[in-house]
């Protein structure tokens, strides 16, 4: 892993899958950073990718998955879960032998089981990827080069997966200024479960039940500031994460399972009024998010652009 | 309620108990709306009040409250909730007959028992209060005029509250640039617990189940922008937040209840691979988040400053 950018040839054609926020602003990202000669956007709507093309996202468009990465040296997969299957088994028998294929997707358990599914002869080419980055909002507009600088990227290569194949994917997140990170797939999954989808599920999960209360006009009149930030991953695409909690089910649901015990614990101390048990709790977690976001500003220190 | 500031007196003396964000921030607004002439700050902590006489937002301090509120026409008493019953036991017997007596508790049937337990024969010139304001800060340092413009603050008089005393009291807050609403207690405590208490225990107890989690360290590591924002309100402070639970504990911990009965719902949505339902659930709240936002949007215009 010394390879520097120096060594590492760029992308001659980058087939991007799904043209929105994530894939549209690696398109940018690597465009900025001279790294990629030729760019073929691919998706289902055509008035996003015209726009694409008009902002110089990408240089051309089809809706024909296999058309798309006929060429492609690189393939970026960054549909939602529930359409990888269907992307992967379009380019079936489609991709360059040499072609390195990589996803962005929220879970890589499910896109893994995905892609041996569709393409097993090409696995050992296929590198699951995962960028920690994104907003709430969706489609090319939202994109931007600076999404995945100082963010980290997952890896989570299996024991086959072809070590130059690892190499150009790792070089590729490099130059848009993220740092790269491998990790196995379980534990991926299960880190990602606590630190995004659960989360996720309890600001749906409490947006939606105050939008049930009898009363919601005063509810949301009267929500203050910090509801605003705390329900913000609310806005995010539904369909998207319905498909995430499909994917990661298991360590999804698990995780919900133990939350919710733990509320039923926490709401016991309230009643108890246990201000003891509840001071702990809560000097717990401020202190560790505290320290969280000290960690985040200095990192974000590094980078004065940031 | 069709008083104008021009007909209603300022304040002579005005009492903060509790010099913090909220105490603070009201003195600010008030000295820079020029309605009021000399202001006493009481609390414990020697170097805050120090500071707080720095900066100009007090003109004196004491740390007796009796000596405090005896020759004011105005107390206001922004203490956490579990200290408001010794503040006003100590101002018992030092109230000057005429003096109006707010509070800026997050809770409010507690605050009311609090009063009429310690200074039954002043309840008419009680006029408990709420404003919808804050952020995670703490401190006279934390605090700035502008904290209550265009925010929302409940007042729950009860049947007996002196018609004069409401009056002052909205006055006041309207000099600060807020919107004053009335609400019945059991409401407020209602609509309260929904969009903040609950909110903050789904905060602090993730990020404490985080922390105590083994790879915790991979966890925040690995936790993307989204996190921040949803966590933002677990670095709020522990022992505000300990006494609000306590206050609050009825209507907070049903909710609660509610709640991780629902996550429990989902959790078995999700182990169903239920797409329809998660869908539902989603947009549903997608659909409330954005409404949301417009309104504070479209509330935000308004004021340009904002």
């Amino acid at each position: 892993m010394n390879r520097t950018l120096l060594d590492t040839p760029g992308v001659d054609t980058l087939a991007v899958i799904g043209v929105g926020l994530i894939g549209g602003s690696l398109a940018r990202a690597l465009r900025e950073a001279g790294q990629v000669r030729r760019i073929v956007g691919c998706g289902r709507g055509r008035e996003n990718l015209e726009r694409a093309v008009e902002l110089g996202v990408i240089d051309s468009f089809t809706h024909d998955v296999a058309e798309a990465v006929r060429e492609a040296d690189l393939v970026f997969v960054a549909v939602p879960l529930g359409a990888m299957r269907g992307v992967f088994e379009a380019m079936r028998g489609a991709l360059r032998p040499d072609a390195v294929v990589t996803d962005g997707g929220s879970a890589k358990a499910s896109v893994i089981e995905d892609f041996r599914a569709a393409c097993p002869e090409h696995l050992s080419r296929f590198v699951p990827g995962h960028p920690i980055a994104g907003t709430e909002h969706n489609g090319v507009e939202a994109s931007f080069a600076t999404l995945y600088r100082n963010r980290r990227v997952i890896l989570t290569p299996q024991a086959d997966t072809d070590p130059d194949a690892l190499a150009r994917v790792t070089a590729l997140w490099r130059a848009c200024g993220a740092e790269v990170v491998e990790m196995a797939v379980a534990r991926h999954d299960q880190v990602l479960a606590a630190t995004s989808h659960l989360p996720h599920m309890l600001a749906f999960g409490l947006v939606d039940s105050l939008a049930r209360m009898d009363e919601h006009d005063d509810i949301f009149r009267f929500a203050a500031g910090g509801f605003r930030d705390f329900t913000r991953i609310a806005s995010s695409n539904p369909v998207m994460w319905r498909d995430i909690c499909i994917a990661n089910r298991q360590a999804l649901a698990g995780m919900m399972r133990r939350f919710a015990e733990e509320m039923t614990d926490l709401a016991h101390s309230i009643e108890q009024a246990d201000g003891e048990h509840l001071l702990a709790i809560f000097e717990r977690a401020k202190t560790a998010r505290d320290a969280y976001i000290d960690g985040l500003e200095a990192g974000a220190e590094a980078d004065p652009a940031e």
